[in-house]
């Protein structure tokens, strides 16, 4: 038996550790420092548990002394702290934390401890990382990497037409946070919710695209001259927070309320947070296509996942935790096709086989990809 | 010569100060407790000024100690309050104030005292008033009366397409106020901001209309079987202001951020007020249409007027001031058809003759009103 030590036991967290523990040859261990999650965790699969202040890098070693494979599902503060203790711990690794840092300059620390470390390794980034290696060393050349990616609530309710898998507050981020591109070999920033457009994808119907600063890695990693990933959202949402945020609801900058000292985005976070939250029971999906060109020819994924109400799992969590548990097994195989190292997802997304076994695992847990190729 | 004292030197205030003054025969004082507006008011026209505290009675009843006629334009919250003090002072009063209060109960002291005073003698209330009493003694039987009014920037600029002409929370409080009309006889209370519809006006092109809270005295001192009062905006405007609204933007209960208790529509009119202020020298424009029907005829008023760059001086200011400066001339002269009493303007708007001065004044001024009368 291999063991998986899951790091955190949030929404995330328990989808992986879920499945892991029903991966043959796997047992799996979830540390949180609350309990409640662990007892629900505990109460939806064959999981140890354990109680541990994981903020402690101390801990974090004790935690994983015994893993095979360490899974990371920490908020994303402490992301890097995490990565940073497991490979001091000799761990191998697979995160989807999102962390705000670069975690890639620690590529030579984990070498030297002979880890294996796969960052962003989610949705998107994550899948569609890996998406885009593959195209860029399966087509001759690779022109443009197109990414459009959303977690959207099935039912539409006015005025957002949208809820939260995670934090509000990490929604309003990347609304306001300018979005880096590629266009022609050059990096471009453009304002968050910018660059407006309908996109009509199968079994969905039409939703609305926008610039927001997700290709990450990509842009180092991949030489690719035109690189955009955009944020999708049920019509009407953009130019709600477009107004939202010319009208300063998304402003840090203090304002004298009534002799108070204010953040609009406070009081505005406070004020969507329970309407953006999922109801108990409520269906989210999950939406992706990656269109790679180059060459005369165009790859191009899509991905549409539903709310698993069997399981009362998430879209957004099944479509993050898959993935990384995918990546998991193949290390714990001993199948990762490359040495010690830390790396973004396209990178071992370049060697043959790495996509389709991901897929493979992605398909066998209901997560169909539907691949389009033309000339 | 006859002399009017001007209650209030704010931009109404101004505005009826410097008509008064241009009006043959007359003089003026102006009162405020602020020195800017009075300086600012004496640079315009040669007015009196006098620096007072109008919040309290007593100095107002020396204000007013030489005055023929008084005009209010004060802060609606001192409305009743100077309304009362004019009245025990034994002055004929003309307001534009339009105070919460119900002021008509102080028809019997007005008539003690041998006081006319007018109120709500604005736009809407105000002229429409004028114009529905007329609509009511002239059509056979009045069975329907429609009022559309607006106060709107020239320039539309995203994401508002507005301006406020007085203070954006008095805005905002017209947007949650239950609209209260009367439909079949029967009053019937509506959530503002609904019953959206795009009305297209000549001159203006197509803008849109939604319930507000705008009948006021008409509900009682008429009795035409179908009434309401629509507010105008550009459209696009309702649209939004419904979201805030169901954001919780506009709440008045206080929420916990971070720690201190906030009302989040006071940090919303912080954040639109600078927004809703227009620029100075900016064009404003005001639109009214009232509709009257009844005994198979139907008459249609059209007012569209904008801001007069060779004076500085808004439409708002002058479509609200100038039927106020119309009623005290009437009055000045003796030539208000009622005895003394306190009075909404539907009630002298149903005498003869009543309307077409007011009209008239209008006219002089630059501001044109057209009737059509269909059958």
């Amino acid at each position: 038996m291999k063991r998986a030590v899951v790091l955190g036991g949030g929404m995330v967290g328990a989808t992986i550790a879920a499945d892991m523990c029903a991966s043959e040859g796997w047992q799996v261990c979830v540390a949180d420092v609350r309990q409640a999650p662990l007892d629900a965790v505990a109460a939806r699969c064959r999981v140890d548990t354990r109680r541990a202040d994981l903020s402690n890098p101390a801990v974090i070693a004790e935690v994983c002394a015994d893993a095979d494979v360490v899974l990371g599902a920490m908020p994303s503060a402490l992301g890097l702290a995490t990565l940073r203790a497991v490979i001091a711990a000799g761990k191998h690794y697979v995160d989807i934390s999102f962390m705000a840092e670069d975690p890639l300059p620690l590529a030579a620390s984990a070498a030297a401890a002979g880890v294996i470390a796969v960052v962003d390794c989610g949705i998107a980034p994550g899948l569609s990382s890996i998406m885009c290696g593959h195209a860029v060393a399966t087509l001759d050349r690779c022109e443009s990497l197109l990414i459009y990616v959303g977690g959207l609530p099935v039912e539409r309710r006015w005025p957002f037409g949208y809820k939260a898998g995670f934090a509000p507050s990490d929604v309003i981020e990347e609304y306001v946070r300018p979005a880096r591109f590629v266009e022609r070999g050059e990096l471009v920033v453009r304002e968050a919710l910018t660059d407006l457009e309908p996109i009509d994808l199968p079994g969905l119907g039409t939703v609305e695209a926008f610039n927001t600063d997700g290709l990450r890695t990509l842009i180092d990693t991949l030489e690719v001259p035109n690189m955009k990933e955009k944020t999708l959202r049920w019509p009407g949402h953009v130019e709600l927070m477009r107004a939202f945020r010319a009208t300063g609801l998304f402003d840090v900058e203090p304002i004298d309320v009534a002799g108070q000292a204010v953040r609009p985005r406070d009081v505005t976070a406070a004020l969507v947070f329970p309407r953006w939250t999922y109801e108990p029971g409520e269906a989210d999906l999950t939406v992706l296509r990656v269109e790679a060109s180059g060459g005369g020819r165009t790859l191009r994924w899509d991905l549409l996942d539903y709310y698993d109400p069997a399981t009362d799992t998430s879209s957004m969590s099944r479509c993050t935790g898959y993935p990384a548990t995918a990546v998991a097994r193949i290390i714990g195989e001993g199948a990762f096709p490359l040495g010690p190292g830390v790396y973004a997802p396209e990178t071992p997304g370049r060697e043959p086989g790495f996509l389709a076994r991901v897929l493979g695992d992605l398909e066998a847990r209901g997560i169909g990809v539907r691949l389009q190729e033309t000339r």
